[in-house]
């Protein structure tokens, strides 16, 4: 195994120095915190992540979890994630101290769990989506439910999982069909089938806890008639003690990647005994998810990122130390005499490394930028700054899901071809990096149903203005940029792809206006692609002004430190950022070849 | 599993229609063959293909091949490949009559190979690689080497392989170090170890026939110092039977993919008692191998091509089988009381599929014009055809072989988005062709290494007079589109592209002029991915050509068929050969970002 998953100054850096973190610790939510304890907090989670998770990162992989006799058996660290992880504040850290919290910003949180999804990413994910259904839980249950389950989640005890998706509906879930009945007794009872539900059993949990979309006998059709449970795998009786809810394991899906990560499908009442509970008011059940989705994006945002981190310092290991070829002389010949270079002095495995970390960095820094909006939006001092920092992470959240995953695929991609041969085999990390990364643009919405959202819903909110609210935080990096002599070719390009997009917006819009929204959201996959490299050109300058600034007024880095982010910027201005003007040029194009008509060929 | 994995229609309208080979049959070499003859041969491929190698795909990858006290242990099929596709010819098929073999054109074998690799690419390799070793003994050796093997390896009872990588050298072959003591029996003493070595051992076959580069003591440096041997498993003895030749399987290689066909690492002469037979003349061994480079480089980019058409027709099948989410209307939302639509009618799961089929079909073409060109070479009537068609395959071959793999990732990896959350589960075959395809961009070179082949090697061959050979072929192409009033746009759009090409070099090649190859080379990568999109365009507009002629003149296919290639032709017309726009932008860059400076910072 290699040393190094993620660079932790990297990732303070970005924290502090570039999305000022310390700004939002005098917000009341957040006055008990400083950045020496949060940085402790940090820390703690690191030592975590070395001793209890990536050591077994490749044996989880090599031990799936399985399904036997309708349960499910997974890895011992499951445990650990779950126990330790809960006394460390890993499920409880970012609730109210009421609620048995930390009160700690999402931006700490996702630095936190960038940590560990860098370290082992099959682990996670049971704390993470615990803390989830707790969320729901704690904000929109009354307060026996909160009572009967909260603490139990937020220590590891219990666990819990997100049901939504069913076998006749995929993504679309305006079908669900999964049934709610009401009891006189005040609960319901549920009868139906969930999939890909994510840690949905496991051996070592007294309980798990399902937030379960139903629909209530009588509900509307459509998404507007989806209501939201608490399912519990087993029920409490008055004397405290669990029986079973009818709530069983069918089977489990066994998958290219995160194979530690246990995927199931549930059954609820089959034995026509299971009980749920109502969250909050009927018919609301999809909103009071959807409440929870932007955190829930970001969080796939940074998994894919911590992933290319892990992937990318595999790579970068190798290569600064397999000695392969030799460089090219001024005849462009090589000299047999010469003794062999390292590998990462060749230019094609250098752009590789470069590629991997642009992408790394890059969204490492998207992700940490939607959590501040995200903060900023919890503890906004006024409903005009609430509403400013909701807009525009509402804005972002498409792409802070799609583009780490879209592009930490070709990251992983290119530190797996980094080691040649060596990348395809078992004995090397990068392979299963490359399975396991795989999954994140198709969780949580995939990149296809992302970018439906950011064109169909996000770019004509509220007539454009939010996109406009956008640009001008865009414009305000771009006039800092330019103070800087080094820095105004860069700023300039970034300028240029903004008005660009403003050209292509201008030849998608008006099939809208004109009612052809098919037509309008047919290459919206294509516009995903073009908006998420600006939105880096965006980082990235940002990231190239905070590195000239501290090189010239000094800071905590080192000088090749700072080096370092200004070389990536400029790899990125000259690799990545120029296919947007491919891209524009697909945008603008005037065909309809993707819709179907009545006369259409085979394909 | 799905029903189909290759469209033998469109493989017949490649190799027939579009790339004449009925014109090749009246060379003398082929004269005993015709369109039915061939067409009978590839008929008994596909029912082959079908009944012994597609329903043992998924299992093979299930059981891999293993390692286990010095033998490795390959799935039952294998010796039905070998054996009864011996039977069938599909080793011998290239080869003389002489030697055993039918003299079929590689066209025909390139397209027979096509459809098993698409079945079941886990089985292939091992008569493929048997073959390439038969073919370097039949070219090179002496009379007695010939007697001894061939006819054995063309029957598919012995097996045989090509052992160049060394654990210490990788991809540079200079560095080869494996070791050929002369004895004054003739043969050599060989002593060394061998890597990655494709189907290096197996339970069925009685011997194995390594064709091994060593050094003979004394030897040169560098790649002008390496001979290749014949090194059989197990030698013949005087009395006609066997006896192990001191070739020992130290440990095979578990992969992320083709798990069926086994990998090695192959140990010469541990007991000193290893005999190699010299192959030609010594220190020739680089060059007799790189004679066979050239199909081995159009059967890797078959590989991929085929592994992408088996993925596509298995998203295909889904996409128009599983009903998800509605059409939008034109308000914009979709209405839960209508009927759920089939997938294949959302605009971007279209999109996804157009784009596979853009890539298995351009990349199909591809390979039998690279096969084309290796035929015409072959059996040249005069030395200026020889010159003409060698050249033009010199110079597409890099192309060849590295397009198909990297778009061929591309193609499965959107045909695996489009199952969605089934795509990443292991009971779906998409995640398997994710896996196996991965290879093929570091097989025979890796990408890497073949762009600096295109732009180091090829692009300034005979002072850019082959480049000039091959645009005129181009130039051809656009002429007989340009007579279609509605293909005038594509093909100026094509004729841009090739002025740009020019604009490009313009740009790049001062500097190999003035010295400096490794900025030259620095974005050969890059180079790579604009000039085979390039390709490509060429590609389509022909088939484009082709297929609106046959529409006005009529043909032997369906109209919808024609259709189908002229609406794939316009989707990659508009997305993907837009891309190199963004791409020349890239290269046109005056940085040297990759290129290790003293003063480099960290990366």
């Amino acid at each position: 195994m290699p040393q190094k998953y993620v660079d932790v100054d990297t990732l303070k850096y970005m924290l502090y120095d570039v999305h000022n973190l310390e700004g939002l610790l005098n917000r009341e939510r957040f006055q008990d915190h400083d950045k020496e304890s949060l940085d402790m907090f940090l820390e703690s989670v690191k030592e975590f992540a070395d001793r209890e998770m990536f050591p077994y990162f490749k044996e989880m992989d090599e031990q799936p979890a399985y399904h036997k006799d309708g349960k499910v058996f997974v890895h011992n660290q499951v445990k650990t994630m779950m126990h330790k992880g809960g006394e460390l504040g890993l499920i409880s850290a970012p609730f109210d101290y009421d609620d048995g919290g930390l009160q700690i910003p999402l931006m700490t949180q996702t630095a936190a769990y960038y940590i560990l999804d860098a370290a082992n990413n099959h682990l996670p994910g049971y704390a993470a989506l615990t803390q989830g259904a707790a969320e729901l839980i704690v904000h929109f249950a009354d307060e026996k439910l909160k009572e009967t389950y909260v603490s139990k989640m937020l220590s590891g005890i219990w666990g819990g999982t997100m049901c939504l998706t069913e076998p006749q509906a995929g993504s679309s879930l305006s079908d669900v069909i999964t049934k709610a009945i009401p009891t006189e007794e005040g609960y319901y009872h549920i009868s139906g089938q969930k999939i890909f539900i994510s840690g949905g059993d496991n051996d070592f949990a007294e309980n798990v806890v399902h937030m379960v979309l139903a629909r209530i006998e009588g509900a509307p059709k459509g998404t507007k008639g989806i209501s939201l449970f608490v399912v519990p795998k087993n029920r409490l009786k008055q004397d405290g003690t669990l029986e079973w809810n009818d709530v069983t394991t069918v089977a489990d899906f066994q998958k290219l990647g995160q194979k530690g990560y246990c995927t199931t499908h549930l059954g609820f009442g089959d034995k026509e005994d299971c009980r749920g509970w109502l969250v909050g008011e009927p018919n609301k059940g999809l909103h009071y998810m959807f409440m929870m989705m932007n955190a829930a994006r970001i969080a796939v945002g940074r998994g894919a990122s911590a992933i290319a981190s892990a992937a990318y310092y595999a790579s970068l290991e190798y290569a600064n130390e397999r000695p392969q070829g030799r460089k090219l002389s001024s005849d462009g010949k090589k000299n047999p005499d010469e003794k062999q270079t390292l590998i990462i002095n060749h230019p094609d495995v250098r752009r590789m490394l470069l590629q991997q970390k642009s992408i790394v960095e890059g969204t490492m820094s998207l992700t940490l930028l939607a959590a501040n909006y995200y903060d900023r939006t919890a503890t906004a001092t006024s409903p005009e700054e609430k509403e400013k920092y909701h807009q525009l992470l509402e804005m972002i959240i498409p792409i802070v899901k799609t583009y780490p995953s879209e592009a930490g695929i070709q990251a992983v991609n290119a530190g797996l071809q980094t080691l040649g041969g060596y990348g395809f085999c078992e004995d090397y990390i990068l392979q299963q990096y490359y399975r396991d990364i795989r999954i994140f643009s198709i969780y949580e919405g995939t990149t296809g149903i992302q970018s439906q959202d950011l064109l169909g819903r996000k770019v004509p909110m509220k007539n454009g203005k939010v996109l406009e609210l956008l640009s001008g935080e865009i414009l305000k990096t771009i006039q800092e940029a330019s103070a800087f002599e080094e820095l105004k070719t860069h700023a300039q390009v970034l300028g240029g792809k903004l008005q660009l997009t403003q050209k292509v917006l201008g030849h998608l819009l008006p099939h809208a206006m004109q009612g052809n929204y098919e037509r309008y959201l047919a290459d919206a996959s294509v516009f995903m692609e073009f908006m998420s490299l600006i939105l880096m050109g965006w980082m990235w300058l940002d990231l190239g002004t905070h590195a000239t600034r501290s090189l010239q007024e000094g800071g905590d880095y080192s000088h090749e430190f700072y080096n370092s982010k200004i070389h990536t910027m400029k790899y990125f201005y000259t690799y990545e950022l120029p296919k947007t003007t491919g891209l524009s040029e697909i945008l603008l194009n005037t065909e309809s070849l993707t819709i179907k008509k009545d006369t259409e060929p085979i394909i």
